[in-house]
């Protein structure tokens, strides 16, 4: 048995110690807490291998409010896993203590740090468990009360409770003071448990000091049916330390010297040889997966097919080649055409209606346990989780996010459903792979590469039907591009990707027919993108005329000219610049200046101009 | 009186024919709530001089749910201020009659399609009436049921509540199917009354196709006192043609002509004199602002002082002269420093809480109400609230955003909450202002520019106090920069904003130590770009080498490069390429790469390689 009042008090000292020496960080919200942890971590419920954070059977633990790492690394400090050496390293450079936690840390299951994600990331770890592994283990999410502001919460809750996720504990640390003062409730805990019951969950109310209330809830929580369990536990900021409990004014804030010392003296002689015993998990493995063989791409070259069908195609047909793929939709299922992997493999589509920001975090659950997810929405609705999909790459994310109806080309709904920010949004990502593919062969290949791909990548995909453009035997691949016209007398380059693609075959036969050639590059591959392939056109043709349905800034213009940068060479960005409208298809691509007419006009006032200047084409 | 049955009946006809005729469109979703809607307008209650759609006293009504749009057009045109003429142009191209609803219609008060925020906005202009101008008018926002699931409606919930806004009336359309098949709650509209009454609200549940319990509903929504009102009514898609009428497979689908005979047959002959009335607002004028002057910036160029500590004084500093500034922060104004406006002007400060989204909604509320919102948080939570971003310029949105605490030199905290992303996602909107400045001085100076400025704009500022740049009285502008050093003899150009403007300028003091000279531009405002001041360095000094404290894509290495395109140049872009972590400022920055030693070592590489290849520097 632990000895869990030695334990907390020596917490206590590592919270308050760690935080000093890193001159930042936060120990009052960390001692808030610290007897939850201690008995949650220690008391009996929670069961973990620590010798294997990654056993499949250990419950998983999460701080939804990162900013409590202290608490957070003092734990395994407590469980002997972390020396005090290690802590005091806490914030360094080249700690994997980091400020928040981090997956460098190896007992951090997901990178918190951004309030309101750790119960979404949970719920996707907890949906895992009860759907897909069919494992016992439990998901543990403490929370704090200022971040129960965040809608992204409340999706995460009615979501949970949706799907009866019954082995998910969350645990409302409401010590009352947010950042800058008190949160919107106090202490008054009702409020939580009102709202909570009414999202579907058990609540459970305590006093988050006394432990033997918090190890009754825990195994209360470990008994509930049917539903997740949220614990209430009244707790006060900075417990244990007189002069910052309970007191504004101390958030994020360490103790100088001798408020530390005075600390100190007040918690009393700490037993640092305490160590504590936590529960070992049972052996059970995750059923086998058996792998197939995916089925080769078939498509009738003389059919148009949109590239969000093939999407959907392509992960029906890809699944049993890579059984680890699940694939979640916000209510859309039917336009991103999900649909169709969904009608096959029921049990591994899960419906996360619309709330985007959850179903990234769910997803980013999902993949920490092992699975690929396929996320698809809109491509405008994407941006409804931008927060989450940033993150979703500091916990090392393997996600895969689909975006449909980009670009002015959707046509009639207008603007709001239009996604032109989307290739600037998933390039800001450092190691992103962003794929813009102009026809269905090509967009099945690319699910598939991104299926092999591990890390945080980007498909866009088309609302209407296109014409099929490459043989089922083309082979794509990540940071590729597909030349489709080339010939020595080239007078410019056109670098398309998606729709406009088709706009720029369509105007090559109108200037071929005028005598004129043009080079045509598919950069299917937004990220990385084919940089001998562009400059090698750059200098061919002396011209480089980008063609994208996005907005001028951030997307595939810029990612072209990151590449030609310094080089002389002609260059033209077509692209939307002004806020687009309802109407047709055909008319918004005239209207925004990226369709087959505005490449020709380009492509004849380029040609004219060197020759007014007396430059020779090529 | 009106004969609201004939209205119904004249609006359910239009929904039918106008959706028809644009071959798209979502007529069941407006079949729904054509009930509700008709015995709003028409019914007495609400208030509304339709001559003049901007009169101050005017109810307020926002389709959050704006797929319903067919009948948001209908009903302006039941009350004959559009023709069927005008409906029949619904969705083409030329049409004020969006898809979704814009502000290029003449009554619509926010563009909607993104669903999920017309409860935030709709709240910002409660708040308006409430706090502000307090006029009389009412707020009725009109919600789908699939939309509740987007937890930036219960942060509008929530929020509403706690300001007590019994000026705001929500009116959720139950009508049990989303876009894919039935919501997680069909018709237990037991659900939605828990939740609202849990968030604090007072709820009305009521059949919405029953006109009395219609009508004595919206009543009693006007007497309430102390908390906002949600009717929640339980109602049928497709209501009132039968084989459509509470059907799957419905939704987003117009009638094919000859379903649409069928529909009219069964709907029965329309009155098409039929006009409602609608009652006249009070006239009651806004209490007239005094506006005085902003006292003078006067900074001690001795002191060092953080931009965002700045961002705090402009706001207190111009506020005379400004009177239509409201401030919003997301429970970190001691961070962001708009706590200092706080403790001037409590009464034009608005605490939103951790709830991004709906501080970005509610400041597009207060705008279109004529306020100029400055909106800040940290950097990195902004992205919390893109769509709502993205959506606030299609809304004609006047919003300033303040992203603090930006790039990797905000140190200890790490990756989770370094704004990295910032400048490429405001970028992306295309008349968006992006001010990035370096020093205390221009801060303030750009945060008086941005209460001038109509439109959305963005300020990044950085959490660690850096050096005065500028006299007090220096001028800074939209599209403007400032060459700090410039001489014939450099060798290259250093484009920096913000942080790296001070990396910049040490490593311009040891090269010129060494003999060595380099321009420098201060790009402060980072879209627009000052082209001519970039192309000149470019030609001077045949080298651009950007620096910014940001990812490499989007940001400012991107913004320079679209102006460059094309030159002959020797470009190199300093950005932040791999996930920051946690440590010193200057350690990250310099392990980012874009400290001033990365500087010094890029600029001097070149000079090497360019006597190497034989060309000499200028």
């Amino acid at each position: 048995m632990n000895n869990l009042d030695a334990l907390a008090k020596l917490i206590r000292y590592y919270c308050l110690v760690m935080t000093t020496e890193a001159g930042s960080g936060h120990p009052t919200s960390s001692l808030s807490a610290t007897d939850l942890m201690t008995g949650l971590l220690f008391g009996g419920t929670f069961r973990s291998d620590l010798d294997n954070p990654l056993h499949p059977n250990n419950d998983r633990l999460i701080f939804s409010k990162g900013h409590a790492s202290p608490l957070f690394y003092a734990l395994w400090a407590a469980a002997g896993k972390v020396t005090e050496k290690d802590l005091m390293g806490y914030r360094k450079i080249g700690s994997p203590l980091e400020g928040h936690p981090t997956r460098v840390f190896k007992y951090t299951e997901a990178a918190t740090g951004s309030l309101g994600q750790g119960l979404s990331i949970g719920l996707g770890m907890a949906l895992n468990a009860k759907y897909l592994d069919k494992m016992p283990y439990r998901t543990y999410v403490l929370l704090g009360d200022s971040e129960m502001a965040e809608g992204s919460q409340w999706e995460a809750l009615e979501i949970a409770a949706y799907y009866k996720l019954d082995n998910l504990v969350g645990i409302i640390d409401v010590n009352r003071l947010g950042q800058r003062g008190e949160t919107m409730y106090g202490h008054d805990l009702s409020v939580y448990e009102k709202r909570v019951t009414a999202f579907g969950w058990e609540p459970i109310v305590i006093d988050g000091h006394q432990m033997p209330q918090i190890l009754s809830a825990f195994e209360q929580a470990a008994k509930v049916k049917g539903r997740p369990v949220m614990l209430i536990a009244r707790t006060l900021k900075g417990k244990g330390v007189s002069f910052i409990e309970d007191k504004n004014g101390w958030h994020g804030k360490p103790l100088k010297k001798d408020e530390l010392a005075k600390a100190l003296e007040e918690l009393g002689p700490v037993d640092k040889s305490q160590r504590g015993q936590i529960t070992m998990p049972e052996q059970i493995k995750p059923a086998a997966q058996l792998r197939g063989k995916a089925s080769p791409v078939a498509y009738d070259a003389t059919k148009s097919v949109s590239t969000r069908h093939a999407y959907g195609t392509a992960l029906e047909r890809i699944f049993p080649q890579y059984p680890d793929i699940v694939v979640l939709d916000a209510e859309v299922s039917n336009s991103t055409f999900s649909e169709i992997f969904k009608a096959k493999y029921p049990e591994r589509f899960f419906e996360m209606y619309i709330a985007e920001q959850n179903m990234v975090g769910t997803a980013l659950g999902l993949s920490i346990r092992g699975k690929t997810p396929f996320v698809s929405t809109f491509a405008a609705f994407l941006t409804r989780a931008f927060d989450q999909i940033r993150m979703s790459q500091y916990s090392l994310g393997n996600i895969k996010y689909c975006g449909s109806h980009a670009g002015v080309s959707i046509g009639e709904d207008g603007s709001s459903q239009m996604g032109l920010e989307d290739l600037a949004m998933f390039r800001t990502l450092p190691y992103s792979v962003v794929f813009y593919p102009s026809d269905a062969v090509s967009t099945e290949k690319l699910v598939e590469e991104l299926a092999k791909h591990k890390g945080i990548a980007y498909l866009r995909t088309t609302r209407k039907d296109t014409p099929i453009i490459y043989r089922n035997d083309e082979y794509f691949t990540i940071g590729g591009s597909k030349t489709l016209k080339s010939n020595k007398a080239d007078v410019a380059t056109i670098v398309a990707a998606g729709i406009t693609v088709h706009e720029a075959l369509a105007a090559y036969e109108e200037l071929k027919n005028e005598g004129m050639y043009i080079r045509l590059i598919d950069l299917y591959s937004v990220k990385p993108v084919d940089r001998k392939t562009i400059i090698q056109a750059a200098r061919d043709t002396g011209a480089i005329i980008t063609v994208e349905d996005h907005y001028a800034d951030g997307g595939l213009g810029e990612a072209v000219l990151s590449v030609i940068a310094g080089i002389e060479v002609t260059f033209r960005q077509l692209a939307v610049r002004t806020i687009p409208r309802s109407g047709k298809p055909d008319e918004l691509l005239d209207l925004a200046g990226i369709s087959r007419r505005a490449i020709l006009q380009t492509v004849k006032d380029l040609v004219r101009k060197r020759k007014k200047s007396g430059k020779e084409t090529k």
